[in-house]
Parts: C-alpha cells; sequence; structure tokens
C-alpha cells in the first residue's frame, strides 16, 4: 500500500482505490515533456513493443503496426511537424503507432479474394484504432513501470500526408499517434479527471440533464481551483470553457480526405 | 523475475524481455470467457474505472463515458446481439466503453460557441475512440492486476442500434466494446502474435515486399504448428488462411451509416 498523497490531484474526491503497484502505476501517470539525453536500448523497446503486441486484438485481426523512429534527421522533422514540440525530437525514443489494414490487403491477394469491401469499411477503420490504441497503451504502462516517462503525440495528425512521406506509410496505414518515450528529466502535475461519477454509468446513459450538467459544474470549481493554486491565482480556467474554445477552432479538418484517400472508412 | 515458461508461446520466437510484476501481468494475458458466478465489488469496480480515468486523453477532451451493466436481463440481451456470447452476461461485471462527443455537444450550448463542425469532423471521431480505447487498456490490466480475467466484446458493434435503446446513449455517444470481467473460472491458452519484426518497423515502414511477405509465411508456419499441437494434429489453419477469410465476410457492413446518423465522422 502506497500512501494516497502520492497519487496527486487525480482522487481528491475520490475513495482511495484498492491499491497494488500496478494500479499505482496506473494511477500515477502524467505526460512527460522533458527528457534525458539518454537513448532507450535494444531490449527496452523490445520490452516495449512485445507488450504492446499482447494486448488483445479484435478477432486476432492485429490490425497495426508500430514504427520506432531513430534518425534524428526524421525526428527533427516529426517534431516540426507536431507544432514544434521538441520532446518529439528530444527523447529517449519515439513510437508512432498506426492502424494498419495493408497486410491485409495483401493477404486478400495472396489468399485470392476479395478482401476490399470489408477492409474499406467504417468498421474495421475503427478495428484498426481501437487495435492500435489497445496496444499503445500497454506499451505506455510498460515503459513507466521501467521508470520512463511517456506522452502520447496527437500533434502528429497536423499534416499526416507529411509524416507519411517520412514515415514511407503505404496505403490503409494510418499514423495515428507517437509516443515519445524516455528518462525524465522534469515531472509534471497530474490534471484532475471528470468525476467517476460522470463517467461512469450504471445500467443506462444519464438520463437527467439537471445531474448531468451539475456534475460538469462541479468539475469546472475542481478545475478552476486546481489552476488557481498552480498558478498562483493568475489562472482561473473551467474545464468546459477550454473545451469550447479548443472544439470552436476547427482542426484537421483535412482527416476525412486523407483517410479516404488511404482507402480506409470508405463506405 | 518470473520464469520464461509462464510467458505462454507469445515468446516462442522472441528474445526473454526485461521483466517486472508489471510487463509480467501484460505479457501473460489472455481472453477469459468463462466466469466464476461472483460480482466485483463497488470498490474494484471504482478501482478499474478509476484506473481507466487515469490514461491519456488528447488535449484534456475525455471524450469517452463508461457504462457499467448490472441488470441482468440487460446483460441477457448485450449477450443475445453480441451473437449470443454466455460470457458477455455471466461475468463479475459488463463494462461498455463508448467514445462520446455529447457532453462537448451540450457545453458548445453552454457556452455558446459553435463546436458542431469540429465535433462532427473525422478527426474527433477518431478521438473518442482512441480516448476510450486507452481507458479501456488501462481499465483491462488493472482488472488484469487484482487477479481478474477480461474479455474485449467486438461483437456489441453487430447491432449497435439496439445496444444504444437498450443502454439509452444519446447522439454522439457510440458504445464501441464491451468489456467482461470476473474471476476466471476456466483459462485459456493465449494466442502467439506477428513476430516483433513484422510489427516494429525501424524508421520507415517496411519496403521490401519480400521481407513483408517472408514474415507472414514465417508466421503461418508458427499458427500451423499452434493449430495443430493444440488440437492433436486436427486444424492446420494458417492466420492468413484465416484472416483472408474473415475479411471476406462483410460484417457490420451498416456501422458507416449508424456512425453518422448518431452525428459523428461526417466531414
Amino acid at each position: 500500500m502506497k500512501e494516497a498523497q502520492v497519487l496527486g490531484p487525480l482522487f481528491v474526491k475520490g475513495r482511495e482505490p484498492t491499491m497494488n503497484d500496478i494500479i499505482t502505476t496506473i494511477l500515477n501517470h502524467r505526460s512527460i515533456r522533458h527528457f534525458e539525453d539518454k537513448p532507450l536500448t535494444d531490449e527496452q523497446i523490445k520490452t516495449i513493443v512485445l507488450s504492446a503486441q499482447a494486448a488483445s486484438t479484435s478477432s486476432y485481426i492485429q490490425a497495426y503496426s508500430i514504427i520506432g523512429v531513430k534518425d534524428q534527421e526524421k525526428k527533427k522533422k516529426l517534431a516540426e511537424l507536431a507544432g514544434n514540440q521538441e520532446y518529439v525530437e528530444k527523447n529517449g525514443h519515439f513510437f508512432v503507432f498506426c492502424a494498419d489494414l495493408y497486410r491485409h490487403t495483401l493477404i486478400g491477394k495472396e489468399e485470392q479474394k476479395d478482401v476490399t469491401q470489408s477492409i474499406e469499411s467504417t468498421e474495421k477503420f475503427m478495428v484498426g484504432l481501437i487495435d492500435a490504441s489497445l496496444a499503445a497503451q500497454n506499451a505506455a504502462i510498460a515503459a513507466e513501470s521501467l521508470g520512463l516517462g511517456i506522452c502520447y503525440i496527437g500533434g502528429i495528425r497536423n499534416n499526416l500526408e507529411e509524416v507519411k512521406k517520412l514515415l514511407k506509410t503505404p496505403d490503409r496505414v494510418i499514423p495515428l499517434f507517437g509516443l515519445a518515450v524516455g528518462y525524465p528529466a522534469k515531472m509534471t502535475e497530474q490534471k484532475p479527471r471528470l468525476s467517476f461519477e460522470h463517467i461512469y454509468h450504471e445500467n443506462e446513459y444519464e438520463q437527467s440533464m439537471a445531474t448531468y450538467l451539475q456534475q460538469l459544474r462541479e468539475y469546472d470549481e475542481l478545475i478552476s481551483d486546481y489552476y488557481e493554486q498552480r498558478t498562483g491565482g493568475k489562472r482561473k480556467d473551467r474545464w468546459t470553457a477550454q473545451m469550447a474554445k479548443m472544439l470552436e477552432n476547427q482542426s484537421r479538418m483535412y482527416m476525412k480526405e486523407f483517410i479516404q484517400k488511404n482507402k480506409l472508412d470508405l463506405r
């Protein structure tokens, strides 16, 4: 049993959960954005990838690939593409997780079966995304269990045409996000999550609008206090305001066209 | 250090990875399809959900919800909808993970910001899927760390119209998969994964077709041996043949229409 305070503000309002070392590692997660200049060993990389591969996969389809980027020029370019995020370039290793139905397309040809309709369906696009994400989270937990820090990099989706060229991914492979891994040089704080009651519904989705909105208001108060404390009173942002502002700004609106040009999510 | 043989056939061809208890748990995963008749406690459920919530989330958006189904009638109905999978009904607890941009739609209204274009984009649909999947895999690992078994249930996507009615999910909420959790009553074997070399690419996606196809052939041999050994020579299936057959059979082709009717992935 670790002491409750190691858990950070995630659990301000929660009851202390049943603990073990694995759950402590999971609950202790924070995104790390400053890494030591120390590359992962090949053995660490292999451990992380094998952990990713151990995740569940829809009907054994294994519809994902992982590209590990070691080449410094490529990393630099990826960092620029991701919106000048320095930690994409400076880390212990940079993984890119891709939804991948390319191998299944080849298999269809080899086996002389018409798999095209199926591969181009929204369903299989979803399978690729889910498979890749389950694998990635296993990789993240495995890395953290080795004392490494991680940060997901959705920023690579800013410009997937360029990322695709850089990583030479064929059609039916969609780079989804990066995972920067390395030895933490600077710790970050955890940001409090939505309440358990708001995320978790019993038997059916919350039907009371009053309850639903009240939960969001209470969360706003929590977040507002959190930012205020963290910034010595300078920032008083609410989560809902932050989200509305972010979503008002349309981003990556080219995505549908890109995915369909890469022959997924077509039908 | 645990002994290598606990790892099962996943690692027949791999070097033994760096081990700790967390990585052992991850590598030891197998889907459990028979559970004891013993419900999870509320504390276990809370621990699993809080673990899910600790996962990374794209730009803090938290675009997912979890519905825990306790009602036996609903579980029975879900089991039927998932293709008469008994373990959907008989387990310790049944979670449904959903991509959720409903709360963000409400927030847009409350904050008087036009968030519709953004929420209806393919990019945000992907964010919802990724967020929900990262959370789910944390839940799965947390459950396994508590000595519980898990099985993902993609079968709920057989008929999402009915699942939506049953769980009363509003527009912009897509139930993605179930997660059956409980005390294992019967262990299953692990199925060997694609080789590390086939899943993991360095610096760029594998460009040699010969190498790529050779990896698939070697994997087919491994899988063929695996089925043969497991069935005393009765089954000699290759993975590529299995995949081609599965993908030739078009399934869940209504998905695009369903997602778009629920106002996601529209633009």
